[in-house]
């Protein structure tokens, strides 16, 4: 495309290489377990969620727009950091640095302007502390849970997660939502009492 | 979950009916060419293209938060009634009646302030008159043609598009962006001089 200007033609250039995200596999099943879930049906889920979910939000004046927008990015860095289960805590730290490089490397490709308000959004939502973030953060883990809950346990199961692990690694739910987080007891007290997981 | 409120438990409804999309696959394929897209990576896409071509728009003074969602929930009536390809003209009209069927059923697993909220974004998105429903629809045409543009034609190819077909299924797109309908019109010339479209 000859005729296309140069900050048009970097922001078409990111738009086909983010087309990659759509071949990252997550570790829970789709709600029929038919095949696991990939990152770009798991980001486009979330987004569902927050616009659904918000009024749940612990902040009432939460900006929706802004958490949507987080969902919707908030795993790119994945095409080239890969996905990590979140149970494994060692893999996860390891992977930090390596998330970091992927979104220098990935949103790199935006100009400038954009490459910058992408990559403050990313590490907003990793950091979680705003509003916003921590109430996207409650989403990107009630998603996998009530994937489990509807999937048999299929991915506790097969990683062996225990109620214990549920707990600790969840627990941050209730700082975005105090309702998902009960919403959530429900599922893992059942898992539990189903002896599904111990 | 028996503690949970009748509201919230509508929306979650909503959100595990909604996984259905991910099986609801597209006529273009992915930019690897190893298989169809889904409608639910193709929402996400959408929406990704919103956030970053915003400023392409004809319209300044859009509401890309709107665009957002406009493009996230706009093919959520294919779960019930499908996906049919724009240029098979008497199919589209054909599914019109169904589409607004599924829009009142699946919608309408939500509560009603959000049912409402809902169905008035997809109409407004189908109707492509608001400055935020010509720029989505832009965008929903322009996705699949840089597939195509991507894929060695692969859509056209298999159903015979022509160039005018091309032409007149997608001059809406100059309603929404003149800057996209240039781009498109290079990938459009481009294909019919390779040969691979008449």
């Amino acid at each position: 495309m000859q005729s296309v200007p140069n900050r048009l033609e970097r922001q078409i250039e990111f738009l086909i290489e983010i087309d990659k995200i759509k071949h990252i596999f997550r570790k829970t099943k789709l709600l029929d377990q038919s095949r696991f879930e990939n990152d770009a049906e798991h980001a486009w889920h979330l987004a569902l969620m927050a616009l659904i979910l918000a009024e749940y939000s612990n902040e009432p004046s939460i900006d929706v727009a802004k958490v949507v927008k987080m969902t919707l990015i908030h795993d790119i860095v994945e095409i080239d950091a890969g996905d990590i289960i979140v149970y494994d805590t060692e893999m996860r730290t390891l992977a930090q640095e390596k998330e970091s490089t992927a979104a220098e490397r990935i949103f790199g490709i935006l100009p400038e302007d954009q490459k910058e308000e992408f990559i403050r959004l990313w590490r907003e939502f990793e950091a979680r502390e705003s509003p916003e973030a921590k109430f996207a953060a409650a989403l990107d883990r009630f998603e996998p849970i009530l994937q489990n809950h509807l999937t048999e346990y299929y991915a506790w199961k097969v990683h062996g997660i225990s109620f214990r692990q549920l707990q600790e690694k969840n627990q941050h739910i209730r700082d975005g939502s105090t309702t998902i987080w009960n919403v959530v007891q429900e599922i893992f007290l059942a898992a539990k009492e189903s002896g599904n997981i111990v």
